[in-house]
């Protein structure tokens, strides 16, 4: 896979040497390029933006070096054998970026990404670039940054780890919160290790009994009881087909019940407490 | 503002050093403290990690090094006058890290982060500080990262542009996408700057009208148009008071209209088309 990322700050992306994503490098298992927008400015203040139409605050990164800097990586890219580029637009406007599209970015042979900083570039580099690849516009989650770089090293983590070999014995994603299977949709409940004391606090009795029917019962009660207190809203979701008896019981006593009125609109569950948090 | 990080990365955390963050702490703004975890480890192997109770795959953290590690970033930090830390867990179980969490984190003394790698931390170490300290176990959205370093550069980040002074002019949050205000609940629609024409594409009239009115209801409209596609689950939960009659007539026209059974879930609009993307 060939990533490439176009920023005003090359530096912010360094940890793209590091950990797994530095290791399948390494095995040339990912081509990184890293390349400076300010590199295709022909001033001598090297402007990247200007003021935006229409009033209001803040600065619109222009056209100009968008338009050249991407136009030589997708060169350079073809020259090198690279096909069927995606443009990776990071965005708090964009769609969120979840599990399933880093699965789906992961089968993808070449990846741009352009962060931005400021109010955003201008509009025109996405429809110019739209019309010959296709471009995700994403948003990693409800919050502000400073600028695309950090959510580039985030969707790069998040893809790079799917890679065939990039995780080792010690990482595993076939339990993960939001992989597909039995947990889909659950999040993960408390993990322990050894030693089994530690400043006076033990571990619960059921991970020592080597039962392994209640230990995945005790793991899949602890995962419901800690999806329902932090993210409800995927409990909501959750097809009923996915609870089996043992799970309802439980979901029951967390003060879940079937919402029949809200299956019309994908909302399966609903609490019986009349809480909303 | 105190920030601690204690990682087996520290080379990850770089990006620290750069841009606004960077700037905040050559200021004196920020005082950020990187500790390697493996500096609280006794064997020749530097062992951080071991086989989780119960079985399965992955491998856990032990609870040795980070209680050491803490115990020694809490005295320091206490010695230096730090007062009221939080702990920052990241982690894919914990409650969604928003907009509105970096502005209650923006506003305290000290933040402590513990990134963590594999299947996570055992779970005592949490337990054990939540009885001395806040602890926010925070999700960065709903995708799987390799370790939670990338969570720890996201949270910073957004934190950090919060604080007195830190945004220079060119950058400005009183517009951002989840920021409260006018736009609460919207995405922003499309920004443009100079030229007026590049590559054959122009922009739209009406931002060149100068008539304030008009631009102002032409950005709402994109704005609308935007978070329909891009989030319905944004517009769906919009309290109709934050809808003038424009925008209701614009959210007719983009197929979305009140939803009364909804209203005691707190969801106020729902789509008239049938169409559930």
């Amino acid at each position: 896979m060939r990533l490439d990322v176009v920023t005003i700050f090359p530096e912010y992306l360094e940890p793209l040497d590091v950990s797994l994503v530095g290791k399948a490098r390494a095995r040339g298992q990912l081509n990184v390029h890293v390349h400076d927008l300010r590199a295709w400015t022909y001033d001598r203040h090297n402007t990247v933006d200007d003021t935006p139409y229409g009033g209001g605050p803040g600065m619109v990164m222009k056209t100009g070096p968008w338009g050249d800097a991407l136009d030589s990586v997708l060169a350079d890219g073809y020259e090198t054998g690279s096909r069927e580029p995606v443009l990776i637009v990071p965005t708090p406007s964009g769609r969120p970026f979840t599990q399933e599209l880093a699965v789906e970015l992961s089968e993808r042979p070449w990846l741009i990404f352009t962060p931005a900083r400021y109010e955003g570039i201008d509009r025109r580099v996405v429809d110019e670039y739209a019309a010959r690849m296709p471009v995700y516009e994403v948003s990693i989650g409800d919050y502000v940054l400073a600028g695309g770089e950090a959510a580039v090293l985030v969707v790069t983590e998040a893809v790079a780890r799917l890679l065939p070999g990039v995780l080792g014995n010690a990482e595993s994603h076939q339990d993960d919160s939001f992989a597909p299977g039995a947990m889909a949709n659950l999040l993960e409940g408390p993990v322990y290790t050894k030693p089994p004391e530690w400043r006076g606090r033990g571990i619960p009795d059921v991970l020592l009994s080597g039962h392994h029917g209640k230990i995945a019962r005790w793991r899949r009660d602890e995962a419901l009881k800690r999806t329902t207190r932090n993210r409800p809203d995927l409990i909501e979701s959750c097809d009923p087909k996915a609870f089996d008896k043992k799970d309802r019981e439980m979901l029951s006593i967390l003060g879940w019940a079937p919402d029949p009125e809200g299956v019309p609109h994908g909302r399966f569950w609903r609490r019986t407490d009349g809480v909303e948090e």
